[in-house]
């Protein structure tokens, strides 16, 4: 099992040809290429994608998914490579995910960011991956939940999943995982980015890192503050901070500590299993709008859809009749 | 009429009752009070969009889409505020809609990008609105389309849209537009970003902002190249470069002079009716996946996708056949 961000697309291309259940069988048996192929027909919205989630579903729901958010420059990746090098102590197979939601091109715009994983690279417990969303009928909704059942599905314990580029949706990343570890770091006036990106509803557990520069006890302040005079809806849950130098490693075992923690209060008071249906609850719905918005969107023929758009932008009708209109064909 | 940042939500409520065509007639009227509360109906997501978006459709397809984008610190707001001094001098009726889509919050959190806006608080000739759209349950897509009917039916020249807070949303922004100006500044490492955000591709008129900066020029030959390099889909229009001191006005009439260029050459090229079309398309789509997602998504009763979702949290299917069940329980 070699770690790559492989680039081979499909399964039908130039490399050999292997059958979805051959795949998904490697997979399972911790084959890294028939891992990285996978996620590859998620990112090209490939057809098969129906049969690949039929054979993986039943061995999901075993890793815990932490999503890692953080405005740029507060060291996602330098944390994210700190905690896969403390996960593995613990023996655990770890899965990173990077998400680029802000771009539609994959592997090489990310690659800045990625080369420092490659103290990982050769250790055959750690996947890593790159994916791009943009290009995505769904977007981040449609296509991350299904590669992280991809990875859930070959066996890691815990997968990482991380944004990457200028758009961050926090938010999005967020619905998506267990535990929302969100980063801040002193002097980047994350003081107010925090309250402008809705950041203080969705930590799970917060990590100040750079926690050697001026000013990271007053952050770390202002974080408390803040955090307590924000609604959260989880009662029992108090988001712990961490200080954190990530490329030296100090904290980040209190911060894996805290993510077990986190773990464990979710699995004791019912919210992970509530986390989870919701989170099935958003994949469902993401499939079923993008199943419509192909049938919409045929490129083959002028659908229904471009004539009534034709009508909107001319004035002459408005865009609820139009949905209205769309719809009844689709329920005929 | 006054411009101002109405706080008063609905027609129903603690102010005076209006009906919709009174309202609508007030807002075609120019009374700034009856398109805030328009606006304040797509904030609010209510069911009374759907008479108001009728009334309005006949009167749209006037006002010119500027989009504004770029990232935090090149001076958006000090830029949007010097090109509605511009437009003003040329007697134009002009919008502005600033939109935040990381935030659920209105109003406050945009505060103090708005308080630069306040030399043309007391023109009436100026519309100032702020807008939430996070809470919407089609986001961005499904809300600032419907905003901008509002303030295109009600007089605007020109509407300039803007997007504050950590997710920039650039792409987003540049779908709804018809000009897409992108800002970048000096100093910044924008030039990565850039590349990362995918901004090359969707800039209309680039502006090199903090131009009597150290740097500014050296920005200004990696955009020109960076251009030049990119894959763009219009024939026809070379994007312009212009620099400006957005603080003092330096440079602004210039880039106003490029908007329109842009304009002029939109229409004769025929790709003003394509972008407005393929705009039509996005928001009907918007409006009936919403649609959907509220059937779905009823809170009042336990509905399909719950039990669905129940399933696939549990392993018992995969989110594809539950997508399968729930468009056939809809075709019903």
């Amino acid at each position: 099992m070699v770690p790559t961000e492989v680039t081979g697309r499909g399964i039908g291309g130039r490399r050999s040809r292997v059958s979805v259940p051959d795949l998904v069988a490697a997979a399972r048996d911790g084959e890294a290429r028939a891992v990285a192929r996978l996620i590859s027909l998620v990112e090209d919205e490939s057809p098969l994608l129906r049969e690949v989630m039929a054979a993986l579903a039943s061995y999901t729901g075993h890793a815990q998914i932490v999503g890692i958010t953080g405005s740029p420059g507060v060291g996602k990746s330098t944390s994210t490579n700190a905690l896969v090098t403390a996960m593995r102590l613990t023996g655990k197979r770890v899965g990173v995910l990077a998400v680029d939601p802000s771009s539609p091109f994959s592997g090489g715009a990310l690659l800045g960011d990625r080369v420092r994983m490659q103290d990982h690279a050769l250790d055959p417990e750690v996947y890593i991956r790159s994916m791009a969303s943009r290009g995505h009928l769904g977007g981040l909704a449609w296509s991350t939940p299904q590669a992280l059942r991809v990875l859930d599905a070959a066996g890691c314990d815990v997968v990482l999943v991380e944004t990457v580029g200028v758009g961050q949706s926090e938010v999005d990343i967020a619905a998506l995982a267990d535990t929302t570890l969100v980063l801040v770091a002193p002097g980047m006036g994350d003081g107010i980015q925090a309250a402008k990106a809705g950041i203080l509803e969705i930590g799970d557990v917060y990590v100040v890192n750079k926690a050697d520069r001026d000013g990271a006890d007053q952050v770390r302040r202002d974080l408390r503050n803040m955090i307590a005079l924000a609604e959260r809806t989880e009662a029992g849950w108090r988001p712990p901070i961490v200080q954190t130098v990530a490329h030296t490693g100090q904290g980040v075992d209190e911060v894996v500590r805290r993510v077990d923690e986190h773990r464990a209060w979710m699995e004791s008071s019912g919210e992970l299993r509530r986390r989870r249906v919701r989170r099935a609850r958003d994949e469902i719905e993401a499939i079923a709008v993008t199943s419509l918005r192909r049938r919409w969107g045929d490129v083959h023929e002028r659908t229904e859809l471009d004539a009534l758009a034709e009508q909107v932008a001319a004035g002459d009708g408005d865009p609820y009749s139009a949905a209205d209109t769309l719809l009844a064909t689709y329920a005929e």
